[in-house]
């Protein structure tokens, strides 16, 4: 078997992450660390440390970072396998796949649950779930998804946490696609656990996610996982215990995420990533604009993280032609997921700049020229 | 922060994984793939393909091959989160942690389940296992470990199956540190579902567990799975669906097994690879005997996976200096895990040769002297 992969040359990565990282990033992994070293263990613990900082929080403010193997997914699996009790019920709101992802977690695992759902472009409102929590007591937690990749559209999640906290619910935030890339104030929001993972804006490679949450919470927790790999609280007892992952950590995964960390702070921290992604999105939205290109969003509820656009409105455009063209020029672009209109997607996140985003417009109006297709 | 690791020169590990892996197999991480791209799908496919030849068997005989990202322990619980049915009970053959993690499992997920403990340096028999599946109706499945790297123990799993199968038991095999560095027979053993890692014989970075099944075993679990993250047969159907990863996939381990495939390939095969393991195995046990450690197993249950050795019997013996002094001289040792008796550890898979473990034993002899222990 010969890998197909890699090629001399990488494509750019207009994706949600996987991402395109950087070169150090990447030479961060040429070397194998033992998992029981108390050299690695110290780079761990640094993680987790830089993690909480990054959220504005710390230890002594009573929050963990926790780091769960698998992917974004499986960190958000781990919440409600862990933290939710056997009589605990859960609100998801939800307005695209990752919403429906919780929904059918909480499914396979047994738990109860509810959801409030709204249009792919449509943030849910505090009022719809303030009338929800009143009218069912049972809802012990309240579920959002920050920026719903399924579209790009942003959650409002503080002004929603606020009304599970009045209600005095549980708040689980999955901002996977926007953690490290939007500022969040974790206290503000009253949230009680929030996840995300390596390979997304803090643009280091996929391996494991990660989980910052209320030390107190969690502890509450006790004996209620249905999970033992996916057991949130054993985890955080085990880097208690001996700084160490109870199962095997993607070593080399690690490595690259303590120097994409350190990039990111080199970058000037959340702030100028974000800075960076937003000015990736508007370039990336005017220049399609003059190709004849639309974005799916009202710009009201557009994230910076990832951009949906609508098919040129010509029997001639055919998407897996399109992408395939595109990609051979050198830059991969994300298929749709919306089931209410039909679209691709743009990535703004990773080692993407403002020049990027005009080469892969470039890209595609040579493609569109290519095939024919008429765009405006 | 600033990442203490990498150093210049790497330790040599000598543990069961993650271990030392050759520079090409992390220069392959050196790349950004696209998950959703079609050349990395290929790569997913040939790899998945790569596994089943590895166990002898293929899809027209029959037999899957399931990637699961994570670590090993994720991917022996995806078989169990997934493959018990409601009223299903797993008996579990434990002499050893690994055993006791399944148990575990078991536990947390809520499925009944009964154990047959043998000591630590103690396989367990056909004639026992047969007692207790005759006496216990209610057990739907069997659970074994082939190499307990607690001790370095094998078990006999080819005895064992038969046992099962002739009882009607599915049976399942955990195989996380032997499989590629032992020939197993995976139809004369009756196995049903065997479980290993990329971190283990293939020698290759962890990020990702697998698992072989027979196809028909798997699809009669529909229904049945109790975490989303880990069922295991809607992760075959996303590889049926469209190549992908129902989640995002560990991109960089990938590239790196795929390398980590070839290079087993061309040593030879599982073959080659075992008579190195077992040449490593023998030159350490010679060589720790000339500097007065005695390996705990009897001989005949010895793996050439990993081996225990026995403290030396001398106060001035303490594990964590001992094992601080020869991480500085470049070998890092891997800590006992043995309940009935004080062991340290040291692996024999991994990029090792014969003359590295004879510079471990001379790094060893060399600490022992620094420290003033008498070993003999």
């Amino acid at each position: 078997m010969t890998p197909k992969l890699p090629t001399s040359q990488d494509a750019l990565l207009f994706t949600p992450g996987p991402l395109t990282t950087s070169l150090a990033v990447k030479q961060a992994m040429l070397h194998d660390a033992g998992s029981w070293h108390w050299e690695f263990n110290n780079l761990v613990a640094e993680v987790r440390q830089a993690l909480l900082g990054l959220g504005g929080v710390s230890r002594e403010s009573g929050w963990e970072a926790i780091l769960m193997q698998g992917s974004g997914t499986f960190g958000v699996e781990a919440v409600f396998q862990s933290a939710i009790p056997p009589e605990g019920k859960v609100a998801v709101l939800s307005n695209g796949a990752y919403g429906e992802r919780i929904l059918l977690m909480l499914q396979q695992a047994r738990i109860a649950h509810t959801v409030l759902r709204t249009a792919e472009d449509t943030p849910p409102t505090p009022e719809a779930l303030d009338a929800l929590l009143a009218s069912d007591p049972a809802i012990t937690h309240v579920a959002a998804v920050h920026c719903e990749t399924t579209t790009g559209v942003l959650n409002p999640i503080e002004t929603l946490g606020p009304v599970a906290k009045r209600h005095g619910k549980v708040y689980i935030v999955d901002a996977m696609s926007s953690f490290g890339g939007y500022p969040i104030d974790l206290e503000a929001a009253g949230i009680d656990f929030i996840i995300s993972s390596a390979n997304k804006c803090v643009e280091s490679v996929p391996g494991f996610s990660f989980v910052l949450c209320r030390r107190k919470v969690l502890l509450a927790t006790e004996g209620w996982a249905r999970s033992l790999s996916l057991n949130l609280l054993d985890q955080l007892k085990g880097f208690e215990k001996n700084g160490q992952f109870r199962y095997t950590p993607p070593t080399h995964s690690i490595l690259a995420f303590a120097q994409a960390l350190k990039e990111l702070e080199q970058e000037g921290g959340i702030a100028a990533r974000a800075a960076r992604y937003q000015a990736n999105n508007a370039a990336l939205i005017a220049a399609m604009r003059t190709i004849g290109l639309k974005s799916y969003l009202p710009p009201a509820v557009q994230s910076h993280i990832i951009t949906s656009f609508v098919y040129p409105k010509d029997s001639a455009f055919v998407w897996t032609e399109f992408y395939r063209l595109v990609a051979e020029k050198g830059f991969l672009l994300y298929p749709g997921k919306i089931s209410q209109a039909d679209t691709f997607r743009i990535g703004n996140i990773g080692r993407l700049f403002e020049k990027d985003m005009r080469a892969v417009v470039n890209a595609i109006a040579e493609t569109l020229r290519e095939m024919g297709v008429k765009a405006a």
